[in-house]
């Protein structure tokens, strides 16, 4: 099974793929890359380049993804070859270009926030015009954490973030009043089956993931429901295969989609350690068409804390610390170097008490960021 | 952190190392050992062979092992080498040679079997007087999954088992009338502290481990309290650094230790799906003089069983129907050929019903060998 990128999270793959018995072979940038230092099979090279690819799909049953950053009409190329892709280039161009998506869950009739294509300072007012300042412009492809991403408060703000020349293409967005974000995981295979994990609740700060409680604390019945129909009717009406993660906005009168993220996503990341089936084993399992694993949650509640960069760069001793504090935690350390704001890693906490887990795993983050010392 | 030995148990080290930010470092014989497919700075080479060893050991922080089948020589040079050697060649001593572990139990006080060297059929002869036949004779060193044992009912029988001219040695051991067999796994660091798993029960054929259940079921307090202390203290006064699994006897009157063995363990396999901290993760944390994690279970019941190649050499179609027929059953596959007898991997399952455990992971077991096909 080839994985193109070697991120984190191609690196939490290989920890399914030994259980499973699945031999993975990885495309990297570097041998340094954080997946590359864990397996086995690993070619250098870069993805970008249809050559390098080709060569890569050669000899495995199966193409997928760390990221979504693959051209789309490389990966068309490679199934013209007759390279296996999943998720396929039909599906994934959903979660590549935000306007494209936009467009088709509103075919389907998913919940969106009011949005709009937008080039100019014109067509950002006449969009203003209905829905108000502030609003948000975000462009159509290439964003991630938090880039690519704007929230602009009047006209000369937008023409500013319009001139940026190197993006394809903007959306201008509603600025939705939400109660919080909820992410809702689920996993498809090529023979149609699908499960659906329990919907969690996210916090983001700046754009980037920094906590995660699962399940989603007091959820209203109905609105983890129409999440899970919602990520199910998506993954089944665009051939999603492999686990997707659409990431909503819970307001008062239900949920709104906000992004989709076709590959092993951050608001999964806690089914590691909490879930009978990590996201990371369905994605391997509905890839290789094998059957779905069960999603459910092993215990009552299960918090994920990001580990980003912080003051510290040496992370040893305050490992020690941490580790000895806390016998339960669960540690997952990417081998990336320390950089201030770098999703360098995360813990996990389950248990039963949420105030409890989330005064641990925050600790334990603190603590390895270098933000508190005792 | 270098690893001597490319077997199964190497090959499940690799996936709390990828949690844990550990780089490990293989010795394996051939490339397509079960650990070598999945562990990226892999060295081929022979552990037999000092100067491979010590080629491999350069620029390793510590030194541990998927067996125990490295010469005490070999250890005792790399020690004087300057290398950090985890669990050290003194106390891997005591697993590697039966007569030496019984010795150095028994002055502990730990209760044994009764036992006696021997190297003639007047020897045996002497202490089947005491002990009556049958009565178990066992190879002192280089013994494992049921090799090196043999249950002997005669003086003649005695002298054949005597004429293997390739064991350095033997010992003679009472035929001990067991209620069954306990597995009690501890875990300790160079600065000692010390956490143990709760003691499991195991089913042995023909002296190879078959299923495992954890807790030991209905087990007496008491006995489950000795077994643990016993296995306490063998860590304590040995010196062991590491994990350790010692083998118990159950039986009326109390529990007695049988084997040891200072690595990850076959009765420990359950604790990746059932303890908060498996073996693996605690054998690294112990090696590198981490903190250890929390040994504890996370459900009432887990029940590991074993595959060992049967009929079916093609996994693929049967794998599939036991994934289909169970979503929650945890499969470890070693990415090993099917041979008769061979571990290929084991199958798991965690809940609160001992039987349901039971009948599930003994039907897939079945299923995946192929004795059943319904």
């Amino acid at each position: 099974m080839g994985v193109v990128g070697g991120g984190q999270l191609a690196r939490m793959m290989q920890q399914p793929a030994i259980a499973l018995g699945v031999q993975l072979r990885l495309l990297a940038d570097s041998p340094d890359d954080s997946a590359a230092q864990v397996i086995a099979d690993t070619v250098i090279g870069d993805y970008r380049d249809l050559d390098t690819l080709r060569r890569f799909a050669q000899g495995c049953s199966v193409v997928t993804f760390d990221h979504e950053h693959v051209p789309s009409d490389h990966l068309r190329a490679l199934v013209d070859d007759g390279v296996v892709v999943r998720p396929g280039p039909d599906a994934l161009v959903f979660a590549q270009d935000k306007g494209l998506m936009r467009q088709r869950l509103a075919s389907l009739g998913a919940p969106l926030p009011r949005w709009q294509p937008v080039s100019s300072v014109g067509d950002v007012r006449a969009f203003a015009d209905e829905c108000g300042y502030p609003l948000v412009l975000k462009a159509t492809r290439g964003g991630y954490d938090g880039k690519g991403v704007w929230l602009v408060s009047n006209e000369h703000e937008a023409g500013e973030v319009l001139s940026h020349d190197q993006v394809p293409g903007f959306i201008a967005e509603e600025l939705v009043e939400y109660t919080r974000e909820l992410s809702a995981m689920v996993a498809r295979s090529p023979s149609g089956q699908a499960v659906a994990y329990p919907v969690v609740e996210t916090v983001q700060r700046d754009g980037i993931c920094h906590e995660v409680y699962a399940p989603a604390p007091g959820i209203a019945e109905d609105h983890a429901v129409a999440a899970q129909q919602i990520a199910l009717r998506i993954a089944g009406e665009l051939d999603v295969i492999g686990v997707m993660a659409v990431e909503l906005f819970d307001t008062v009168t239900g949920v709104l989609v906000n992004e989709l993220a076709m590959r092993p996503h951050n608001s999964g990341h806690w089914g590691i350690d909490g879930a009978v089936t990590s996201q990371f084993e369905n994605h391997l399992r509905a890839v290789l068409d094998l059957p779905l694993g069960d999603p459910s949650a092993t215990a009552p509640c299960t918090v994920m804390v990001n580990l980003l960069g912080g003051d510290l760069d040496d992370l040893y001793r305050a490992y020690l610390h941490c580790m000895a504090r806390d016998p339960s935690m669960k540690f997952h350390m990417y081998g990336k170097a320390v950089k201030p704001g770098r999703k360098v890693g995360h813990v996990t906490a389950v248990g039963a008490d949420l105030s409890d887990l989330l005064e641990r795993t925050r600790h334990a983050v603190a603590y390895l960021r270098g933000d508190i010392d005792e």
